[in-house]
């Protein structure tokens, strides 16, 4: 590679993928013996015996307090599955520096070589004195879940699954400005979500915050509702909260007939025919990657509001839109964790931004609209300081 | 804070450290959904397939080659001790910044809230994926010799411990020159190193594979030899290959008297009787920071050369002339460990920067010799493929 070429030189991806995509940058003067001896020894000296007086001032002496580690164990990277750690390591590297662009939040990829539930549990733990916080990434359900509930209850910094309230907040601001446009009501309205992965309880439990009161999430059998017998837990327990509360059961083309919002979180696809039966000025959000559950241009024959996670269509559902924020709105007030009402706040700045710009192909800002960060971490700040998590 | 003000405003040390002394940049650019599309989805997923397929494409594709997990239990910082993992950040932050000024490389500090050596040991080994070498910091001694010894034995990267290894590179460097300078060869030169902890062990080792045949070692209680009964288990196996050769037994003042060199590593004093005794054009390192073991106006009574790790006196033995060459030159040919040819090579290289400016005030080059790094880097690459451990 002397001649600068590599493997997959020309090809542009490849081309900016070369070395990785992000560097370590020192903030302080490194060029004379004085600077030396303030940034390391033996002026580091006071700087160690100060916090080690007095712990709380590592807040404010080191970098830990802006630093969110993005922690996989490579279990479900995109759309790929369980490709290992190594392999997943672009991606966390794409979110550290998004972290960084859109929120000012120092993100380190920690990629770990193990997949055991308790394994990645106590490492984390042990690492935790050297993050403001927890960013959990592409681990496959329903290890995901349990993970992030027991570091939640052992750390007192914010940990925060992404696939899941990642993607729950961004479709719940989408959504929240698609009952606008279409004059609906949250507690009158009927949402059907294909898949039930993180992505999809996360937002099921989301919409029910928000107030939806009619809601189905499905799986590859159908309705998942408390009358079936091949549940999982985690299942089991949504089925209480979600369809067992109207009786819903049947297939995803039955519960979609009549319904007002169709959100695909699966992978899967979901012929015209059945978008053909919903409502009258329907809402679709597929978003599958790269390819979703049903296309744009079919969607839009049959609904009102079509949203994708796609950077070439309008209505893009982005993640990007939510974490940097969130992460920059918990660590500007020192909050202890990121609560439903710091993600339910973020939902709604988020929401607000698009205001009198709203129509069918403007439900959510774009990832580029420089309001977009400082917006969602204002709102996040002050849902910490109601919730009582803010330290500052 | 909201002023700008902190709790040690215009202290110059802390000063700098507000808000640490390091942060993550992209390399990428990320202004443009185009940017988003090739750093992120979808482009991105091509990255993590092809690295899937052929797990090599890593070490061009990601940072991970060019960084270094620079990991501390926070049992033995600089000399202030058991400290803890938090107070320790300060001292991993500047390493970080250390590596990436001196040698390019990308560090980044990790804190680990466990001082048990099997968790440490597979803490790291789970984080492994994330990172092309694992620098050890200010673990504490014996724990650091067994924790270095099973990593190196378990992982395909380099794994290195500054504080021994670093340490005596840079010594060896010195005292190469201050034996041509004062017309000594190692094989006729007696040397007494006071202190057997991380860096009087690792400086212990590497004279001898430098020549030095005549070498004693004491602790508090005098010449570690094998007629002690209160050795530990490092302790006797460094007494077999130390003072059990010359059967040299007693005090730090019996073993001083007539000695060649004396290096210190210890914290401790020399009283200046004891430098007095010691041969004629006598060779003082005193290392412990900030007090050295003995004044260097007090030592060039009695003594030719004088050394010691403070930057306010000449012939400043720090750690930064080798740790980020010899990453550099470990990383430039993707090396699978640091060998002990590469550790001597890069003090061979040291020594020789110095070459017809040597003088009893210049026996090691600056820190902020720019020629340092590349020097030490292109050795270590050098010896790296000799020992075959290089992988291009």
């Amino acid at each position: 590679m002397a001649d600068g070429s590599h493997p997959h030189a020309g090809d542009p991806v490849f081309d900016l993928h070369l070395a990785g995509k992000m560097e370590i940058r020192s903030t302080a003067p490194l060029t004379s013996r004085e600077d030396l001896s303030l940034a390391y020894t033996p002026g580091v000296a006071r700087v160690c015996e100060a916090i080690a007086a007095d712990p709380a001032l590592s807040q404010i002496y080191t970098w830990v307090p802006n630093t969110v580690a993005v922690v996989t164990d490579g279990t479900a990277v995109l759309g790929l599955g369980d490709i290992g750690p190594s392999a997943a390591m672009p991606v966390m590297e794409g979110k550290a520096v998004l972290f960084k662009q859109f929120g000012g939040v120092d993100g380190i990829p920690i990629c770990l070589d193990t997949t055991d539930v308790d394994e990645i549990i106590e490492t984390v733990v042990r690492l935790a004195p050297s993050f403001g916080g927890i960013n959990l990434e592409d681990i496959s359900a329903p290890r995901c879940f349990e993970i992030e509930d027991r570091l939640k209850a052992l750390l007192d910094i914010p940990v925060f699954h992404d696939d899941q309230h990642g993607t729950a907040v961004v479709v719940l601001a989408a959504l929240t400005n698609s009952l606008r446009l279409t004059g609906r009501n949250p507690e009158s309205t009927r949402v059907v979500i294909s898949g039930a992965g993180a992505a999809g309880v996360a937002v099921a439990k989301i919409l029910l915050e928000a107030g939806i009161k009619d809601l189905a999430v499905t799986d590859r059998k159908g309705v998942i509702h408390s009358g079936r017998d091949d549940l999982t837990p985690v299942k089991r327990a949504l089925a209480v909260i979600t369809a067992d509360q109207t009786g819903r059961t049947g297939s995803l083309a039955d519960v979609l007939t009549g319904a007002d919002v169709y959100i695909g979180v699966s992978g899967g696809t979901v012929p015209e025919e059945d978008v053909a039966r919903m409502a009258d000025e329907a809402i679709v959000f597929g978003l599958a990657n790269p390819m979703p559950e049903v296309l744009p241009e079919v969607a839009r024959r049959h609904a009102r509001v079509v949203a994708t996670g796609r950077s070439d269509f309008p209505n893009q559902i982005n993640n990007v839109l939510a974490f940097p924020g969130i992460f920059r709105g918990a660590f500007d007030v020192r909050a202890t964790a990121i609560t439903e009402g710091m993600k339910l706040a973020a939902a709604t700045a988020l929401a607000e931004l698009v205001g009198d710009d709203l129509s069918a192909d403007l439900v959510i800002p774009s990832p580029f609209d420089p309001r977009v960060g400082p917006a969602v971490a204002a709102a996040v700040s002050a849902a910490a300081r109601r919730d009582g998590v803010a330290r500052t």
